[in-house]
């Protein structure tokens, strides 16, 4: 590493996306944590499998990962592919073999890696600029484009996968191109440089992560200078508006989310590392104060962010329309970005809690099971059965009806595929006094504590079985073990071995025990109704069904009929048997109309009660086109 | 006129937008049906005294009437302001002023007109090519980008002009530049010429009123090569997809309305305007299928269309979010347009009573109180309070949250001159038995019934009054009446001097008294509870109150507080009482939660039922920011 700054605990740092100088709780790497099996472990070994190698054909065979070739050539611009971000979408691909390679050691995984990553060095200009889309002959010149040319924004996930496999492998090719890359940035848009951000943040949080693995001040400077800038107009006034890439106010004024939800969240996420690396703590609370309200007034059910297809942007407070749910995958993505973060500073259960219900419900939703096809978008209600992608031809468009094998704006499976593979980040943290656990799925926890070794084993069948039964298979003699209890817990009960006692939404803290000691928490994961905040207009009379974390779904192959015609007897909870969860449901007839407003409600009763089956909102739309919808309407 | 075509009878197309050569009714034209005060009568007056002037004004000032000058200059593409479809602006300006000038004579107006058409005159090019956005050194080249470029676009509004001023007034230099551009479009786009469309409908009707206004026949073939052509792909797929602009699927196979909704209806127009003159009943059975499946499952209950901000498009089936509702002023007047041709060749009243609705809720909407500033889309519910924009400044969006001097993208303004000065066309028709009202507005009725005069003079307060009077001024010995019962106006009575009969909703035919005789029809505009069809999902629970045609509004300045929380008493009928409308209603309290989903509802009692104020909804906006709501959600 060519640092010549302060040491750097690297040791502390391995296999962490994420390492905050300071924090209430130290998060844990992918070497402390391991998943195995159960549903993230499963989705680990799919990401494995079949996603990461999924996603690398498709980066070849739209000639994204050829534009480095012919950049390294010097044919560009001739014969470039691609938008102006797909750059990103190979160093999000490299991102995801790093973390992938250092979870599993994948030789062969590993020399794919660095072959794609010597492609991508090849392409570096001398000075370290690095883009396959500007600053040639018949080319936009660098930095011509801060709106749309997301220059930064590519190198901001350059960097991400330097880090990356800085912190599982070490010092190498990709690592030293991402450094080059963010020294030339420094150099450029340092203070007495250009005076502008990128339209898409990103670059934020990978400056800071860059300093944090370096040690050198000059990343988190600029990172320091982007974050400043934006929110005093520094973008052109778009027609979507400023607010679009928040630069319509400054971030410390900000209430709350708005504009393109990937990119406020983004932003949010290199923020709060700025704040806590500066100790500043007005930063950290206004990121807070944004991510909570949004959490309070923006966000669906499911955790997915983003109500208007336009701008794919948030929608104002409880505008949340479940069939017009933009809900990216990336913003969900972006969310688990912000609200880990924020957790580790606050020790606050709420931003768990919306990791936990982000990923079992938009990360998890996207890919399809066999890992070979993706949602971009994830709305909460499908109006028409739509049409099964042709598996060899990318989807022209975000909201396709059913998962596609690939996107011409294709953010999304590189995205994912670099989250499953460093999922065991989000699992566990550990402080001075003990280990938390934040999510629940089955494998192993090791940490440090107060210098000495703490291994556990989580056996769980969760989210579908409540109970977690952590064993303790090394521990000092006295520490504790945190365990988060989600919101919707109540009842949830928690026996270190001395009995269940009540244990309340929040964090429940346990004394823990010795090497061979259990303790057992039982959260209760039998299905419910859910209702919304009475400002959600557009779910009025509707009820949904949740059972532990999973949002659950009716889809029409169940239900026999277009699920529009369903309606719910709210008096008769919802069941689970056998691994199925039913609702008490009958159809209605709805006459045809030459007009569809009269002065009485024009439905009528059609079917008998009947049991009928739901599907976990995240499995929809893996049995082909199909209607859906997660909000029911009642009798 | 330069036509070698059959004679064309001019005297019975004097003062009519649309004039087709078989119709089951016969259009009227600004001579026979003129308008003198009410509800019409007044906005005409606004038109003529604001609004046009408004308009001559910010075309000036934007420099978009500069950009013909600079053409004729040679000075382009230097100094060019505006959108590529900027010249349409002036067009419909120019069709707008001669309605005008045609209803009334003026004669500044007049002066006005002539000048301004010179300017676009001197900018024609020698081949009867017109723009000034392409085709000059430092342009794209003419017909370079059929998806965007908006040429056919503009030039259909140019020939829209120049009818409406051959019709008024009588052939002039604005006709000419009008036909020679016609000419110039069938020699480049003919049997032989270039294979594509407009990205745009709209020329698709200009051509076929110009062979309607000419008799010459090459018009309609060419419109008709316009039609056919649409729907195989002509165009680029695009991110919004084909559909966009009705390319995704040929017209005659198509079940209703998608896409951009001013698009979707002006080809709607366009194709029903050709199917008449070719006597092609399956198009017109398809427009026909097309636009009532939009009307019964793709209409706002202001008649509004086009539920999508994104593509400015129709969504699907019974997708109608009202705070999300776009409902393009311009989509108002397309629709108008559509319904209209339909109504005259079907009679039925389903046609005319969506053009009631559409007059009354949306271009009466797009107006302030002032005639200077104009609402572009058209919610149904209004989050926000929003921001009294600047009188100076055009707005860069359409979708203002108050009334906007002007647009950055303009259409709709100058779209409501144009329509608002040729009104009168929409209120009544003739056959050779008689004459029928379509809509009530003070004023007289004049036709030529079986070769002889009838003359009618009409009486209403309507809508806020249902009684309708018609005095018959002059009228053959036998002659029949048609009046409109609109589908809300069950228990509506007629009386034509011999005693009130129920009268149903349609047409009511009555045999038509001599002069000085009279016929009353009392409507019942009593305010009522609108519900919608269940699969409107967004208003579920909710209720709307209309009074005859009006659909009405809650204000936050009438209530007091934010609408969202107003909790309406469907039991309690809305009353009308000195002018206003009222509901029994109380607001609630809702608790901030961290997370608005929760397993009951959070929503308590908090003030007491009493007497809340509506307004039409076409007044809304109108005393400032304010949220507002047409559904409201019952207690």
């Amino acid at each position: 590493m060519t640092t010549s700054a302060p040491a750097v605990d690297r040791a502390a740092q391995h296999g962490r996306p994420v390492v905050p100088s300071a924090s209430r709780w130290r998060p844990l790497g992918l070497d402390e944590v391991r998943l195995d099996g159960g549903f993230w472990g499963e989705l680990q070994h799919r990401n494995a499998t079949a996603m990461i190698a999924h996603t690398e054909r498709w980066v070849e065979r739209m000639g994204w990962a050829a534009n480095f070739d012919l950049a390294a050539a010097g044919t560009l611009p001739e014969g470039r592919r691609g938008r102006e971000f797909s750059d990103s979408e190979i160093y999000k691909l490299l991102e995801a073999m790093s973390w992938e390679v250092g979870r599993t050691g994948d030789a062969d995984l590993d020399r794919r890696l660095r072959a794609l990553a010597s492609r991508v060095a090849a392409a570096q200009e001398p000075d370290g600029y690095i883009s396959t889309m500007f600053g040639r002959p018949g080319q936009g010149a660098r930095w011509s484009d801060p709106e749309w040319g997301h220059e930064l924004y590519c190198i901001g996930h350059l960097i991400q996968a330097g880090v990356a496999r800085a912190r599982t492998h070490g010092d190498d090719e990709l690592v030293q191109v991402a450094i080059r890359a963010a020294d030339h940035v420094c150099e450029v848009f340092g203070p007495d440089g250009r005076q502008g951000v990128d339209g898409h943040p990103e670059i934020e949080p990978a400056l800071v992560e860059l300093y944090r693995l370096t040690g050198e001040h000059r990343y988190l400077d600029q990172a320091r200078l982007f974050v400043e800038r934006r929110g005093h107009g520094v973008l052109d006034d778009i027609e979507l508006g400023r607010s679009y890439f928040q630069d319509d106010e400054p971030i410390r004024e900000s209430t709350t989310l708005r504009g393109h939800a990937v990119r406020a969240l983004y932003l949010a996420a290199g923020a709060a590392d700025l704040a806590v690396e500066d100790g500043d703590t007005e930063l950290l609370g206004a990121v807070t104060r944004q991510v909570r309200s949004a959490l309070a007034r923006r966000t669906y059910l499911t955790g997915g962010m983003g109500a208007h297809h336009e701008g794919e942007s948030f929608g104002l407070d409880f505008e949340l329309p479940p069939d017009r749910a933009y809900a990216e995958t990336c913003a969900g993505i972006g969310s688990v970005m912000a609200n880990h973060r924020l957790l580790l500073q606050s020790g606050d259960a709420r931003h768990a809690d919306a990791v936990e219900r982000t990923l079992f419900n938009v990360l998890a939703a996207s890919p399809s099971a066999e890992g070979t096809a993706f949602f971009y978008t994830n709305p909460l209600q499908q109006r028409v059965p739509g049409e099964v992608p042709d598996p060899d031809v990318p989807s022209p468009r975000a909201a396709a009806s059913l998962r596609a094998p690939w996107f011409n704006v294709s953010c999304c499976p590189t995205n994912v595929t670099r989250t499953v593979a460093s999922l065991a980040a989000y699992v566990a943290s550990a402080d001075d006094d003990g280990v938390q656990l934040h999510q629940y799925a089955a494998g192993t926890v090791a940490a440090i504590v107060g210098g000495e070794p703490v291994r556990l084993r989580v056996e769980t069948g969760y989210p579908h079985d409540g109970r977690v039964l952590v064993t303790v298979e090394e521990a000092p003699a006295a520490w504790t073990l945190t365990l988060r209890v989600p919101a919707w817990g109540a009842g949830a009960t928690v026996d270190a071995g001395d009995g269940p006692r009540a244990a309340e939404p929040g964090y429940v803290a346990v004394a823990g025990p010795g090497a061979g000691g259990r303790v057992v928490l039982d959260l209760p994961v039998a299905p419910r109704f859910t209702v919304a905040d009475p400002r959600v207009d557009a779910v009025r009379g509707q009820v949904a069904v949740e059972a532990g974390p999973l949002v659950y779904a009716l889809e029409s192959v169940d239900l026999g009929e277009d699920v529009a015609l369903a309606r719910v007897d709210a008096g008769v909870a919802p069941e689970a048997r056998d691994g199925a969860v039913t609702v008490r449901a009958r159809t209605v007839a709805v006459p045809e109309e030459d007009w569809p407003y009269a002065d009485r409600p024009a439905e009528g009763a059609a079917g008998e009660p009947r049991a009928v089956p739901l599907v976990p909102y995240h499995r929809w739309g893996n049995r082909g086109p199909s209607t859906m919808r997660v909000w029911l309407p009642v009798v």
